[in-house]
């Protein structure tokens, strides 16, 4: 079936997630594929079309693929020596001599050669494909040379023609400024990150533009130059923002329309507010709040209130977040955060799409791609649920 | 491999588990397995076997496979629909008049037939296989009748036929007391505990006897009513303590030289001490924290400074640990406790290996059984570090 671009699907529990974050938009039925987009949703008892080569789901759950929307799958090395480190008593400053920290992690992607990087990645991906991912966010941004951002957003490209996955490319020369540019923040973005982002929307190599807002890395006015020249190249934005503390990049990114915010545990009821109004998505990174311990929670609340909508992504990546479950991903949202299972799987589908600026895909609705996902569970719920545990029976793709 | 019992791993990474806690007893070299047990660790360089088959590691991991010292895997139904009440608000009271609650557990394993039981834990069973599992404890205790306790026990007798794994049992009779005699917890004990633990006894279902000490559940009297019978029949025990409050069950359980105490979140220093007297060891139950929003720590530094030695587990049940990883519960155990990633690897090998009272495994080293795991990594800290990734390459079990 999973190659296949024309078949019908009866029997089935449709999360057709057509409903906002209310609810599942649950349908008990059949669901028609031709040319690999959503044909149609017929109901239980309507007429079944004869033409289509059919499966019989037993009554198992279907929804739409799940979507990483922010991650930093490609990158050199990892960090398990730091974490031991660490664990073990050693102070910051012990790592840090010790050759720790996003440093590590800068170098070992520096010295990767492209194919190391591609198949140092793949584990990853194929890890969250096998959950039933049907499109995965990668941003560059340990690079921090022109060549290496290049070279990372070429390792995320080649990834997706190597796996039956969609890639998505965000440029985040804006992470952090390399030790070469120690203390020279500003001469950082104008002499390596612009120069970079251009090149790297010259080669079509960006789908989007991200930055770190954070006293450890980036102001408000640094990203702001390199939003003004994604302005200039047509390239969407997004912003990490409000991780560690509250230095406005929320109200920044929604100025210039971002689609989304990420992180965002420190941000404000008005940041909520900003966010509503520029239709920017919040996305949601327990597995970054879980793994630096992090205490403030992001305001869940002023979301709903405001209807952001949330998407919840792994943020995977060798330091605050070596996470490369989207299922584990879930669960940690609710447990942590209180969201609810609806929300959870809202966060991974429709509004993860939105997140990435894909209207195509993250609903079950005529006319969007086939991208799916049949689960051994009864409700959409038990998604969430499970700690540890895959129930995927089939992962679907539409086209490529 | 897998079914082989006589072969030679070389160009293996050993993590032999021989040092106690300290340390995971490094060795590169070889490893001879004959008739399923380990027959010999060589040392880079030395002469090896020329009669045995030979698979070369590429420098791979090997540790002892993993032993789940803590499950309750063996029930009826699910409790997603609960979590997702408890997520829209609900409150407790309307979550238990929904039905909810382990009242629910217990109505859904009453009314499952074995096979039932059996199949609804097979996926479980097969998630910790999938991550290098080869022993794993399995509790009675949503029965809280004779014959449900029995069949559970003979449920989880029944997996350890199905899979080449080792299941080991441990009547939990003492887990709450039923519907039907509510408000007579004494009764409960005496009518129907004690003669289901007799019961199971004489079938040879149970290789132990568990409790749950806590205000929710039983005192340590009536805990140790159940204990005295197990002296008698000659079983050795663990209880569930100090989880939610300090009962005392800790000093109880170290009184009759339990083979464990587990949960312990408001174990005290004392407590630490009678544990190490008694030779008892500290089972972490990291799921369950992390699931009830705990915020009482378990006293990792009482335990080190008095050298409890400290296990791992998922303590894998519906409800407050629906958990079936044990490599996630290493992650759990390193980052919310903040124990170093070689008391987690201890914690699913040696340690967990004595918290079920063998002593035939849990370690590489000549005499004990090759329940192996190989793991694509290079180091053992990356086993704790990652967080929802399998990198398991292969398991071997040595015998049945
Ligand atoms: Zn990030
Ligand atoms: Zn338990």
């Amino acid at each position: 079936m999973s190659d296949r671009t024309d078949y019908l699907l009866t029997n089935a529990h449709l999360a057709t997630m057509t409903e906002g974050s209310a609810g599942y938009g649950l349908r008990r039925g059949a669901l028609a594929v031709r040319g690999g987009r959503i044909a149609e949703v017929l109901e239980q008892g309507a007429a079944l079309p004869e033409d289509l080569p059919r499966r019989d789901l037993d009554g198992r759950l279907v929804t739409p693929a799940l979507i990483d929307c922010h991650t930093h799958l490609v990158f050199g090395g990892n960090r398990a020596a730091e974490f031991e480190m660490r664990l073990n008593g050693a102070s910051y400053e012990e790592v840090a001599r010790a050759g720790g920290g996003i440093v590590s992690t800068v170098r070992a992607t520096r010295s990767a050669s492209a194919e190391v990087l591609v198949a140092g990645a793949l584990p990853r991906l194929d890890a969250l494909i096998a959950e039933g991912t049907g499109t995965v966010e990668i941003k560059s941004g340990y690079g921090l040379d022109l060549g290496t951002e290049l070279a990372m957003l070429r390792a995320a490209r080649a990834l997706g023609r190597q796996r039956r996955v969609t890639v998505r490319t965000s440029f985040l020369g804006a992470h952090a400024t390399p030790p070469e540019y120690k203390g020279r923040d500003d001469a950082y973005i104008d002499e390596v990150c612009i120069p970079a982002l251009r090149a790297a929307h010259a080669e079509g190599l960006a789908d989007a533009v991200d930055g770190f807002c954070e006293g450890i890395a980036f102001s408000p006015a640094q990203i702001e130059r390199v939003f003004r020249v994604a302005a200039e190249l047509g390239l969407p934005v997004k912003l990490h923002a409000e991780q560690l503390s509250h230095l406005g990049g929320t109200q920044l990114a929604a100025r210039y329309g971002a689609l989304s915010v990420d992180h965002v545990e420190y941000a404000t009821e008005e940041d909520a507010r900003a966010l509503a109004a520029s239709g920017s998505v919040a996305v949601i990174l327990p597995g970054a709040f879980y793994t630096i311990r992090e205490t403030q929670q992001p305001p869940i609340g002023h979301f709903r209130t405001h209807g952001v909508p949330m998407a919840l992504a792994t943020d995977c990546n060798p330091g605050s977040s070596p996470l490369s479950s989207l299922l584990l991903t879930m669960n940690m949202g609710c447990t942590l955060f209180r969201m609810t299972p609806a929300e959870a799987l809202a966060g991974v589908t429709c509004h993860a799409a939105q997140a990435l600026g894909l209207d195509d895909r993250g609903r079950i609705a005529p006319g969007l791609r086939a991208d799916l996902a049949i689960w051994d569970v009864e409700t959409p719920a038990e998604l969430a649920y499970r700690i540890g545990f895959n129930p995927l029976n089939e992962r679907l793709i539409g086209e490529l």
